[in-house]
């Protein structure tokens, strides 16, 4: 598969942190000699979980709604989306002072819709169909005039999640591997442009569900398969590449590590119980992937993106 | 009533600092503008839940083993408690490679053996009688030669425990109020030692359970009561102050505050969602002291000292 798409390089990545970085949080970078003994590495989390809005995406919606022109601003910005895109970019948008219109199926958990109209999101509701989603979202946009903002299909912001890593190289230059959670792959792809551009000789995994590995099969394949009804309890990670990401993730990842549900789970606890840090189960992939792999990561450096921590607290995956 | 006891000075805990500094975690001092908005001050968590052991107690317990000399060393240390101090102590002789004996009633959580044990203490079980334990205590403490370390009525462990505000400062020196919770209070002396010895325009506040008030009643009426059978979620906070922990705090606390349990619950799970950090029932206190006085933190710069972080995750509080 040829691609013409515009790839983003590190540099676009160091400009978009030049923008974003006065409305980011910088986040700490953790370790626990626990872990590390458990998993037989040193690792070292970067801590998205405590990102404004829980979660990574905020750095990307950030930088999208930072490189709209004054007019482009004014008429304001609008996804679909009922995970945390959509609250990053309701807070990315108010932070500007611009209205994000959001679209969300009337069959959303109450907590996620309270938490965009509590950053300020304009909520129109539709029916839980791909279909209505995207015709309510071009309803709106047509009516509002509202920039379109994809959650990973993006350039702008691809360059803004790739800041996680930036900081992160920052803050521990000396990692021989990272890896982060892949769904769309946004992350995945703005990390791996960063990290290979910049350390070309460090290696970077992403990590998925084997329940929803359809960017493993992708770039093994190198087509694009849709990820379809995936059941796992990493539901930040339920989307499948987009062309933008698909292009990036097969020049610069080294490959994708799939790890069953039962793994995942464990590793949410292990990072619970030991770091004492609250994880959503997406952050915990990685985490199993290094327990899956054992001997590819042993007494190496690893660096972990921890992608968020909206957890439910009434529903924690071991008591289900 | 009049004390002839030695408290401890600011000076001392910088010296207990340079002992133990190699051996702590410098935790990380996390701010979150999502919980300054709620609390209406500015709050800075020193997060104790990430020391090694998951509470400062590694602090205290680390300071008293390295005080002994060579041959004290020998005979090892003893100490009687189910709770953090004993993983605490376990693992601080383990790191100097002497013996620890940890008295346990034999109906303890087996989460808690196990946290011993797992750091290479050596566990005697008794009845679940405070008379068991000390016979117990001292029957093998008279067969080993070990140095008794009581969890907080001890010089060197408080000191130990001021070494947390002492970071804080060095981390936030412009600090209005610093608050920490109270049960024996032995971090509460360290930090109310330290921050009035070097600060002396800072408030130093603890925070108190109200259905274990004890300390409050206690320094009310320049008397030391029992705590007797409380019923509180705080259960890091259960025991009475001790002559040494009375005097210091008669001397340098500005006030207790006491919370009822629904507060420290909320305080908690307000913690958990917005912080993303795991905070035990006793670190949720001094949040609910700013919920219930209000007026007296408003717009104020506030350190919390989060204490530790061990919880157990498949009986959270809001799930009972």
């Amino acid at each position: 598969m040829e691609s013409n798409l515009n790839l983003p390089l590190a540099k676009d990545i160091e400009k978009a942190y030049g923008l974003i970085c006065e409305h980011v949080s910088r986040t700490p970078v953790l370790e626990s000699r626990s872990v590390n003994r458990f998993l037989g590495c040193s690792v070292f989390f970067k801590c998205e979980n405590f990102q404004r809005v829980g979660a990574f995406k905020f750095r990307g919606a950030t930088h999208a709604v930072l490189r709209l022109n004054d007019a482009e601003a004014a008429q304001g910005v609008i996804t679909h989306s009922s995970g945390n895109h959509a609250a990053a970019l309701a807070l990315a948008a108010s932070q500007r002072g611009i209205p994000a219109y959001i679209v969300m199926p009337e069959n959303a958990p109450e907590i996620k819709k309270k938490a965009v109209a509590g950053y300020g999101g304009i909520i129109t509701f539709c029916a839980p169909t791909q279909t209505d989603r995207e015709q309510t979202m071009l309803r709106i946009k047509a009516e509002t005039g509202a920039t379109f903002i994809h959650p990973y299909d993006n350039f702008n912001v691809i360059c803004g999640q790739g800041t996680a890593s930036l900081e992160l190289m920052q803050q521990n230059p000396e990692l021989d591997i990272v890896v982060a959670p892949v769904g769309g792959g946004g992350l995945l792809s703005g990390t791996a442009t960063y990290v290979k551009g910049r350390y070309p000789n460090v290696q970077v995994f992403g990590a998925e569900p084997l329940n929803a590995d359809d960017a493993h099969r992708s770039l093994r394949d190198r087509t694009i398969y849709p990820s379809i009804k995936p059941q796992t309890i990493a539901d930040g990670l339920l989307t499948s590449l987009s062309p933008l990401t698909f292009s990036i993730l097969s020049a610069h990842c080294d490959g994708i590590i799939t790890v069953p549900e039962q793994l995942i789970v464990e590793a949410m606890r292990m990072v619970w119980e030991r770091m004492k840090i609250i994880v959503e189960p997406s952050s915990a992939v990685p985490v199993a992937a290094i327990m899956q792999k054992p001997d590819l990561f042993r007494g190496k450096r690893v660096g972990i993106i921890i992608s968020g921590g909206n957890v439910d607290l009434d529903r924690l995956p071991w008591q289900r």
